[in-house]
């Protein structure tokens, strides 16, 4: 069984590849998934495809419900949902999508640092992991996929 | 039929008031819930009744699930969730709700002013109204709930 | 226990009126709900409530988005969607009712004239029952809820 | 991921050949689905393999049903809905499909001139992108599964 | 609480009533539902309302739908569905209520007399009681909803 | 695309063996499924796996538990559920299958002779297909599948 | 609105007693539903009005059936789900309650003490509160419902 | 047709292993799941990975959640649910899953010596199979989805 993990949240650091490049080190069956990560395209896809608006909120709106068509299709497909939350902006559709996931009952992780951890309380008691680190997200899916767990003599039964 | 709307987000000011005093002077039947809004019973109930916790982690992690009782079961109640975004803070609660909400399927109404419209691009697209005022609000709840437009001449037929 | 109907589709007659009169006049334990069928209301709602708009595409958007937070909610609340089409216009808001209804397993009742039986086969195969008249949909709510059926004694079960 | 992009509505253009074809020669991993297109086939489907009616009503009840199994099945499978309204026909079925498509939750696209604006919008305001021509639907599936968007430096994450 | 309990099958013997009068005797708190008891009309009710048909299994069809109205309402509103086969006749709608019932997660019991016990044998497997008699229905619903059970010494509390 | 058909019913004729024969020759992507066939093994399951019971209730109790195991779980999975009634028996467990396809939203294809056709109307009513013979199953699942009719030019499209 | 409260769990302490005495103490609107807390009555409802039966694990299924009715329309009516897990016995009924009440989404709140919590940590993880005494489920009930907080200036707002 | 079949419960001893070796002997179409069987690194899981805790409380709690997101996953994704009771322990997670899969409508076999049967006779009646030994579990297999049954000539009809 391949797992799907989609990642959810801030889009300029390179988590996402830090976690991908951590899975297939370890080669865990994951498949993953995003929403697109180029900040310009996402804010554009809208106008740029389906034609200019005058009006910038209208702008925002159809490129936003064109990103819709992805994160909620790859959401719903998903076995395992990973929010971030990172040091900057209002980040309000990452936590729009732990919320939406959790309403659909996936399994939530969500990662951000301490400074934040006051302001994500809501966030975090609807998680089933609260992480630091891209290690950490690699590491509950080796183990919650594998049953690997460093330290551990490893007679655990993963799934195939 | 009375209607139930659930009023997430922002608690410092009187939004909600405004809304209810509102609804109650047109006559709306409406039955409006909202999460606790005493900022420091909402971070405390946890701990107040459960037993206190020496890790503020902790601390904040009874509290949000037990608010989580009472926010879960009041948003799949509600016909109509509104949320709304204040000048501070991160809220991250209420995109939350929002997202919540949104799965759920339930229709959904964000207030906010245009200085965050770009931020929360996302949240409205998955909104069927996007206000800036309670008045609006109010003004929303009497058309879908009664057909009352004004200067419309009145003849629309109403739900019971 | 009361059943509700939705009353879905043709706003430029007063089949409704004959629909809810024939039932008050039976007694029927019915309460009839339906969109704002005002016309000019209910093109215009959105921009009156939220702000105007240039483009009209965006006036129409508003408005059905904010038409969308009363109709979707009725429907989902009715134990019964009714659908008439009547002999002009296009009608696609009509039809979008019936396969919304029909995707949530609403027992559906469809009412138009025999010229347009062939154009709406698709509609009418999902139906429970295809009729012409307001009298006919009262004939059927008096029977499905009533045990009632002119010519025959009655000794049917009632449900309360 | 191969994405499932079931295409309805108005039969009598190619615009479902100019998708598919669009979609070919940008090596999309779409799999596209549709009603039977043939007109008389889909009429006379029923009859032909159940026997005939007498009456034009049930001719057409045994076809529709019969085209139903398909549709149906068709579009709860289906990741995308695509729903074309031409310049001809009432196009009740295509209405009901987007109504369907839309209570069960699918991203839904709609296709149509600007002259059914006004007329399409209830189901304009349900769907998640307007556009005028199959080549905005490929640049639309190019980008939320590609993340492709022509212009825009591509550095964007997709699904695999 | 008020419990819906619908009675579905046989309607050529008074065990309706039965019930109904010992559960008026034990004063309930029970709505009882059911399908319209009165054989020609439910046989005829869609061509009465709708018009005569030439082909007999079309008159048949309009009928049944129409009956459907009726009994796919009551049976997803219910809280418990009661299923009795009697000594004669196919009885087939009666385990098409069972099946669907069951698929809906509706507590069932089932009601027949020892010699249809191997032949309803997967009906009775999805059961959560299998009975031979009215009184053993009514003492099911005081026992289920009051927790009395003669000859126990009544301590038990009951959902009110 | 495959497609997963399940095959309900009557077990003393080679029906199931005429389908899926005709639908190998035609070439279908069909994989077809089952209850077990067997009567004697369907009848004994419980006790000859379980241990023996005294009373030939719990006998049948435990056999008809255990094909449900099967029976429940190929229902589910199936696109379409196709039900056929015999000459013979009771069939009970047949229109149990029937009614719960029908609460599942399953596509119902149903398969008896005439004689039946007024005893199972409620049955017929549920299904999208009605037909007499193998034959027809066979070419229903031809044409909903690929688009094929007899007669008509195939420019149908087809679902891959 | 009146909440609803299922009590599962050990019935051979006043616990249900001591939060329904607290709650109508506090005048707080819940319902509180419960299993039959009969021992012996729970136990031998099946034989005492299906018959008797000479196979002991018959006479439990019977009785475990029959309590099913009630148990699981109760907990699917709940809006919160309170399991106890007392000082003896296995009470892997209480635990399935939990489990059963987790995946159909409801708000669980665990009660027992400090000496089974390892024990139980997959119980408690699936919880939003672990309590160890009925007072403070009292007050849960009473800050959810109410936002009442001893100590806590009231100025909360409560759903009606 | 691969079935998934998830073994739940005690960890213990080797039943496991006799039943994927006796599926594996017997060449079944299954992939079998399970949680992490490795008692300490289940137990340690959160901590190793997130970070230890001063409170034992604390320290199962997040191992017990990141267990869920294995455990809940798997059991959605599974087709049977085995759960098993052994000797020894409260075993409170094995029936917290039996009730999670049964509010799933997941079909359920359990297997547990007869001592525990009136412990668990709330289990058991949640159950489509009640078994004591692996090899009855493999037959079990081997039956729904072969419908081989040893004894029985084998002419019964398996889903591929």
């Amino acid at each position: 069984m391949t797992w799907t993990v989609y990642l959810s949240g801030e889009i300029h650091t390179d988590w996402r590849e830090q976690i991908e490049q951590g899975a297939a080190n370890a080669g865990l069956p994951v498949a993953f998934t995003a929403p697109v990560t180029h900040h310009a395209a996402s804010d554009d896809c809208g106008v740029a495809i389906l034609g200019a608006e005058d009006d910038k909120f209208w702008h925002d709106h159809k490129g936003a419900q064109m990103n819709a068509i992805r994160t909620r299709t790859l959401i719903e497909k998903a076995d395992v949902v990973v929010v971030r939350f990172g040091d900057k902006y209002k980040q309000w559709n990452a936590a729009f999508d732990a919320g939406y996931a959790s309403a659909l009952g996936k399994p939530l992780v969500v990662m951000h640092q301490d400074e934040h951890a006051h302001a994500l309380k809501e966030v975090d008691a609807a998680a089933l992991a609260v992480t630091k680190t891209p290690q950490q997200v690699v590491a509950i899916l080796d183990y919650v996929i594998n049953g690997h767990l460093p330290g551990y003599t490893d007679r655990a039964q993963a799934a195939q």
